[in-house]
């Protein structure tokens, strides 16, 4: 097996992803906007082997991700740097496909299998690890999506399903029809959390994580940027914000008003303790504190260069510091504790 | 069968309660607070009494309604005036209990076998129609919870069994567990519905209306009295708001503060366009709203005085007003339709 | 036991109704329109008394047969006479109940439970051996009609549940859910069945007596005396005709019109091969004809006067005769084959 | 991906299928009679490409239709125009296989199962959309006809399962099979639906548009083209009757007595309502009068010539025009409202 290139975890930590057996590395790499997108050819594939060489086995994508170029890209450079498979990690999304006829989108038995099959063909690969409803489908009904995730599993395409922005009642009515007809339930949810966005995360899927140890692949721990305090005073050059304006408009309008002024300031005070206290930057504490979370499986990393990796990863040194008088200081700074939901007993 | 008093429906309108074949008035009354709280004795009587002969033969109680007194005074009433039980639909909540022992609470098997035994000694019944869980437990399994409502209607204490103030996560468990145990599933939620309280009925709710037909027993459609003009200068003496200060004490201050100033001016705006537009009053208006909406089975009504319930009534002609082009308007005016959830195709 | 009235069957034929173990008369008798509605009082104990003499244990009746008072004349009788309880089959059917509540009708849970107790009261009985749905309702679930004949076979009221005049697909339903649910099936369909009306008794349920071995209870065998020859010469007096031509109108009306004439041409010739061929009457050759079909359980005799339930059971007489060559006779003069449905390989 | 001929949808108007994910052309192509029968080669070829440049993708067939022949041609123009498979829903039928022998034909596991594989053998498919039971076999039990459907639905060969020409009884017979055992259930009719053909689509099966949000996909919109008014004077030269005068001698001998003659000046009527008040013919008006039931999934069209297909899609710009008002009088002018179900309550 001398042809494959060795994994080495390196100091990454490994938990297992909500109640299933697999183990995800704490921080994974996305191709969200700039695999395939603002980043293609050579560049993917440094960005990737670092990553590998850091620790990171596991690459998140999906067939909406730049029309199927980010599955392309990765696939691409996945058979080229002679990986192993049973090292990686890889996940897709099904529901919006890449062209627009009326069976290309949604969760239709016909575009889960369809849809499948056709990123996996971009991928080069015979099968994903996790394949996540991108997110639900009001129009099909849930035994529907339920049977057809359990389908392409059982044709061995997937190992586990997951979800993407689901309500928790979604979530709930999946593992309902699951249990009831004997079939396998998501394991996870792809959901943003952060500093700033806590309610759904924390609140709306508490009970999930409870009675399904349901666990959580998290985008945008950074707040889109916010959190690294780039956006402290403006929007610069060559950011995220200034790539994709459109697409962030509405984030970017909230900076201007009271409410992201506010925030602004707060990754202010944020980045002062991180310095300070804790002799480490604000997106290191800020990335550390969301995969310090108990639900957390993995934190999944977005970068346009092999150096934003490897910089990102010193949150893996932040994590010892997160003890309980340190989360409850942060806490404070940020104020954004979720109001629980109200309830009797507990 | 003679010495029974009869039942005649006059212009009540009934439907079904959700996808129950249970007829329930679309106007009913219920003893929150009033009866066996602020009325005793002979004017709980005078109260069922008017109700009951302009068409109202619903009556919606609970264990913890004044401790037990609320059942009491119903079931004395129901006894003295010699209704006949058919003709009746009388329903319960189960959750508070009267004492403040470990087991006296929540929705364990063991207080909801041994609270509704006690609810029916009180009500001197040998069922209600409708038991409602009063609000969940998170602290008892869904699994025990549903069960235990099931044997009480095995047992031939109640007919269906509902919920108070769920989410529609919680909901969707039930549903779920019922439908994997071969059981019955909750018909449904008793919850708060008017003008200015519309997310959770309106939207949160919104799937469980369309997949289970669930229905709603509606209470607080008036807003606590805001929805009646009478708060638009002050809290006038022998109000509820008055009467219940501390409990109220919230929604009394609210009142003073921009958002509160706010409400009552739509409530004035509303209030001109009921009199001239439609020869009604605000609040006969605002409870027809509530009766409008299709997932309504009935809107409880409090009173202290039977001219109360009488008054309320009125609100059954204003019913065939509310056209299209009409509730259009009073969206217009309150400005407080909800924001539905995000979704896809549909 | 020496205080109870013995029961001799004579002549009597006794056949498993549908897959019960119930043993049922082939003929028995029923209460509608005459017991507790024409006739009252005395005369309703003699005709149940001959009919308990000649070998009949089998007593029909519903809770809306003359608005309850066919259950308390027959309630009365069968405490008077003595008979031991054991010797009985009595039949009730729920649906039309005897009150205008707004929950008075129909299959809800809260009706049959009801609905059956208010039966049992006027029959002064503590069960029934079937309880019939009167008739489908709509507006109720299918699993809500289930459960609650299953509770009240639970709670020791009734012994089978049956359905009338409900369409194949609707018994279908029942016993899917029953089959589902682990709970009773319906047994038997109590409809019409004569020489004149044999489409829905013949085909539509033809596949329910095959897979289900579903039984009938048959009314109407006569075609509401038609099948006597009593209307050949127009309307006699003292007719259930006459005496009920508001209800029969439609009927009374048909005869008068040419389809009418070509039945009562059909009648004309069979009377003639009864008389000549087979040395009986029209209306024992069509009695015996209805009891001659495989899925027939009982043929419900009508009566006004005892002599009446006597003349109706020489119809056993007749029941050797019908050999399949006589079989094929009557089915040329009557000339009302049903239509097959179509379909393939059978 | 360029390889592919790219699907625009058009002005064509998607649906649902019945309760499924499914996006179905409301107009869509069968080959039933024409293609692989009078029609053959290249202009099958025409006529497939001109129905899909006009925005039909969705082509029905059946093993049975000319002996295979059908699946034959279409699989063969599907290749050659090369069309991407997910762009495209191809449905066919199993029950009467291309040959005689004695498991051939009907629902048994073996011929579902080797019918399908067949089919798409001459297909040259790996799987169909929905594969339809042609007809119903009463001579194999329904479990065994859900499973084997289940079966192929399970290793690929097809997304979804319906019925064509079964009763509804047997329709819920395989609801409730497939509850009871967590199977997946058939999610549409193919069945006859005109302005001439109402009982069994619009009342027999109404329950199962309630109940199951069952679809239907109808064929004989034009009721065998009397609906064209082609047959107004006469069976024409080169029409469909004249072709297979053996197959519809029923329908072409019913023309001549009263009942065909009501038919044609009804035709007549509507052609001059449709022309007049409507501007379109009265073929365009009947197939948009399909187009608009509730449960219509799709209205398949059946054409020799690409011309005809062209044609009929000008019912898509009926559609708007039938307003309530419009669908009233329409009513009228053919006067064949179907009876409903007798039943109470609703």
């Amino acid at each position: 097996m001398s042809q494959y290139t060795e994994f080495e975890p390196k100091n990454m930590i490994f938990k297992r992803l909500g109640p299933s057996g697999l183990r995800v590395p704490i921080f994974s790499l996305g191709g969200w906007l700039t695999l395939g997108g603002t980043v293609k050819g050579d560049p993917v594939k440094d960005i990737l082997k670092a990553a590998f060489e850091a620790g990171i086995n596991m690459f998140d994508t999906a067939e909406g991700y730049a029309a199927g170029q980010s599955e392309i890209e990765m696939g691409r450079v996945i058979k080229e740097l002679k990986w192993r498979r049973t090292d990686l990690i890889i996940t897709t999304k099904i529901f919006f496909g890449t062209r627009s006829g009326p069976n290309d989108k949604g969760l239709s038995r016909k575009h889960i299998v369809e849809g499948l099959n056709e990123s996996l063909e971009r991928l080069q690969l015979d099968y994903v690890d996790v394949v996540f409803a991108h997110r639900m489908d009001k129009t099909t009904p849930m035994e529907e999506i339920v049977r057809a995730f359990n389908h392409v599993i059982d044709q061995g395409k997937a190992f586990y399903w997951a979800t993407s922005e689901w309500s928790a009642r979604e979530i709930e009515e999946a593992h309902g029809i699951a249990a009831r007809l004997g079939l396998i339930a998501p394991i996870a949810e792809q959901c943003q959390h952060n500093l700033f966005h806590r309610q759904r995360p924390e609140v709306e899927y508490s009970e999930l994580y409870q009675k399904y140890n349901y666990g959580t692949t998290v985008f945008s721990a950074l707040a889109s940027g916010l959190l690294t305090g780039k956006y402290n005073n403006g929007i610069p050059s060559g950011s995220r914000f200034e790539n994709h304006a459109d697409f962030f408009k509405k984030t970017i309008d909230s900076l201007n008003v009271e409410e992201g002024q506010k925030k602004i300031a707060k990754v202010k005070a944020l980045t002062e303790y991180a310095e300070k206290e804790l002799g480490c930057s604000v997106t290191h504490l800020s990335l550390a504190w969301v995969a310090k979370q108990p639900q957390t499986g993995t934190v999944i990393l977005g970068a346009s260069r092999p150096e934003q990796v490897l910089d990102n990863l010193k949150a893996l040194e932040v994590l010892p510091k997160l003890t309980p008088e340190v989360m409850k200081k942060i806490a404070e700074i940020v104020d954004t504790d979720p109001t629980p939901e109200s309830t009797w007993g507990r």
